[in-house]
């Protein structure tokens, strides 16, 4: 995974992206995670890409017993001990394959569109499965595979069309799994593309029992605040999964 | 289910085209429906939408103990006993809505390239579960979620377009589930769009384990045979379910 959000001027940029409360993550990402979130009461929780932490602060405010806090990004960590600290969360700068080292289990491993930024993503669940406590969940989103799989180019920068008054995105390389470059925030960010069926077999392979798939959809009052959510129906940004140990 | 292939007209333009061996079916669907095939020998076998019958004379051929192949078409049950007719197989005209009228269980429910004109999925896999013995197989072929998203119409009849030099499919209504409409031989086909999410969840929810899903993709030889193949890589035509209860 490489480590955008400690170039200092990606850092701010998306920290004002962040600050504005009428993006993606605030209206479409986190009312499905919620929505699709197990119960937190007394439960021992581990975050994987944790950013500036306000999930963390969340999970202990709806009960949770503790939070191991992690990201690859220091400035992300020191962010997160500054606006969202808490005595029963403990933040640590920790790179997603790294995350054998814990010593420690857990009842939920919860990330939050992280996980297209991993190569390895068989090893990344076994060392997940390994973290979890019998009968554990894992929960995560990442950016759908119906979205990593374009490339955007210099020449193909308009990525969608109108036909006859009917909205199309452009397609391809879906069977061409791995690495896809873009440009975001004036930086290079290399994420990897894999199929939805990779997706089910790398669970499956690993040993985890999938309880729920779900794409990303936008509410009526998300389109209302930003109306080009409504092409969620046409191409969900993100997918979610819901797994058990 | 509509059944064009009792549209006699629709049925021979049909046949013709499956009589040439340089199609889909032959040289990417079969192969791949054949390497997911639990081992069949001695088990008894359930096949819905059999067409012509050409799977269950090889399914005996490959020492299964019987087979009990359906068709919603007249048509193709009465081709399929005139060039496939064999002691252990009875050719049956079912719909497969109809399916929990059977009163028999078996090892494997084997279905190719029908479960896409079902509009309820999760009442047929129910029935199918119902119909299999304890650790049975489900295994089908269905057109990918990637390909029914798209319904053609008189305005984007063009659906791919090459922008400097790089193919792209247009794509759209990835969320938007149900009916969708083409003409195909000149007759109205409806089938039904579900997402990958969907089709997990309703697995899930109808209590199978699912073991592998498979995009379809073309080998070095069926490119060879139909270079317009090689854009399985940009949208796979098909999709695979392996799953048992």
């Amino acid at each position: 995974m490489n480590n955008v959000y400690d170039n200092q001027e990606f850092f701010e940029q998306y920290q004002s992206m962040r600050e504005d409360k009428i993006n993606a993550n605030n209206l479409i990402e986190n009312p499905i995670m919620i929505s699709m979130l197990p119960d937190v009461k007394g439960k021992t929780i581990l975050d994987l890409g944790c950013g500036d932490g306000n999930m963390d602060i969340r999970f202990i405010k709806m009960g949770a017993k503790s939070v191991l806090a992690t990201d690859i990004s220091c400035n992300m960590i020191e962010e997160a001990k500054k606006v969202n600290g808490d005595k029963n969360i403990e933040y640590k700068v920790l790179r997603m394959e790294d995350i054998s080292n814990i010593n420690q289990k857990f009842d939920i491993v919860y990330s939050s569109l992280a996980f297209h930024y991993i190569e390895d993503f068989d090893k990344l669940l076994n060392d997940i499965y390994n973290l979890l406590n019998p009968n554990g969940y894992l929960i995560y989103s990442q950016e759908s595979p119906i979205n990593t799989t374009f490339e955007p180019t210099k020449e193909n920068s308009e990525s969608k069309m109108i036909i006859n008054g009917k909205f199309y995105y452009l397609f391809a390389d879906y069977n061409r799994e791995g690495v896809r470059h873009l440009i975001w925030n004036d930086v290079d960010v290399t994420k990897y593309h894999r199929t939805y069926a990779t997706i089910v077999n790398s669970l499956v392979k690993n040993k985890f029992k999938i309880i729920e798939m779900k794409d990303s959809y936008a509410s009526e009052e998300a389109i209302k605040l930003c109306p080009k959510y409504v092409r969620q129906i046409d191409k969900p940004y993100f997918t979610f999964v819901l797994a058990q140990k």
